[in-house]
């Protein structure tokens, strides 16, 4: 009994938080009130503040949420080869964005300027996307130079914005070719950190 | 006496809005209270607001001139050939970032979740910042396709991350190797655009 009682809190803040992260499909993090949320979880706002402290504990883990998403979507397959580790990576990166756009413009744009921890979670998965890929810069034939390390970091930039400004473009180019841009940005931007 | 007495208030506006990019040195946009600016112009809270409807439209004025002397900083001199022209550009511009990190961390990330016309302001600094390079790159000998516009924003947002994570690092490369990268990172991605 005593351990269900223990589990059944987090199982219900867990499915608050799934809740949030549907509802950042139709509005922006700052806009994210507990009320709406408790109005659809139909519960009251005051047993919401059993589950988190307070609204800026509730944004923090929604964020966190969606970045474990994220990552966790684009994780890449040890299985496969370097390059197809990364296309393959890519590939999951665009379909989750395309999938998920307000959600992932809220993750990286929205977020920067929440509170200091919500910024902290949105530069930690970049850290985690950038460290993906210097981990393999290697087997991908690509030098590692003092400069490296900010070339990929600004690479995930650059993907960023790239794949947001595709999609709210009128004459988007094909998936496939949007992906051989970003695939091919890469060693373009590591060579410039090499010379 | 007419002309001077409708020339005042504009003057007293700029002067509030420059106070206000004043004090993003020390403090976030979404923190930059009426109050505040008040109290260091030693006026009242009551007469500011004859100057902004709101304190949304005293932050977008603070934005728009902090967006406004970026790119006059960093504005292309047309008489230098276009690769000098973008490399003294590109040093105007770590120049400001390096000088004016706050208020530059502001208006690209802070920016980015404000109300829908801040925005709109740090987006179009990005389009500016694109078409000059997108003008000239003829002239630079790199081509251009379906999909260079895409790589040359991506490429703006490149250098925002890089800059940005440059002055946080603990271990800066010099100042002209990370102008290097960024200037090489152009054909690097322009180039992953034309294949």
């Amino acid at each position: 009994m005593a351990k269900r009682v223990r589990l059944a809190p987090d199982a219900r803040r867990t499915q608050l938080i799934e809740l949030g992260v549907q509802m950042l499909a139709t509005q922006r993090l700052e806009d994210l009130s507990v009320e709406a949320l408790a109005d659809q979880a139909g519960i009251s706002r005051g047993l919401l503040f059993h589950y988190f402290r307070s609204k800026q504990e509730f944004h923090l883990e929604v964020v966190r949420a969606c970045a474990r998403e994220l990552l966790a979507r684009t994780e890449p397959d040890p299985e496969l080869p370097p390059l197809e580790q990364l296309q393959a990576s890519l590939g999951a990166y665009l379909d989750y964005v395309a999938q998920n756009r307000d959600v992932y413009v809220s993750l990286v744009r929205g977020a920067a300027s929440g509170d200091a921890a919500v910024r902290q979670v949105a530069d930690e998965t970049r850290t985690e996307q950038a460290n993906r890929v210097l981990k393999h810069l290697d087997a991908l034939g690509l030098p590692g130079a003092a400069r490296t390390e900010l070339a990929v970091r600004g690479w995930v930039a650059f993907c960023e914005e790239v794949v947001i400004s595709w999609l709210s473009s009128d004459r988007r180019p094909p998936r496939d070719e949007l992906l051989a841009l970003l695939a091919k940005a890469l060693p373009g931007v590591v060579l410039a950190a090499d010379r």
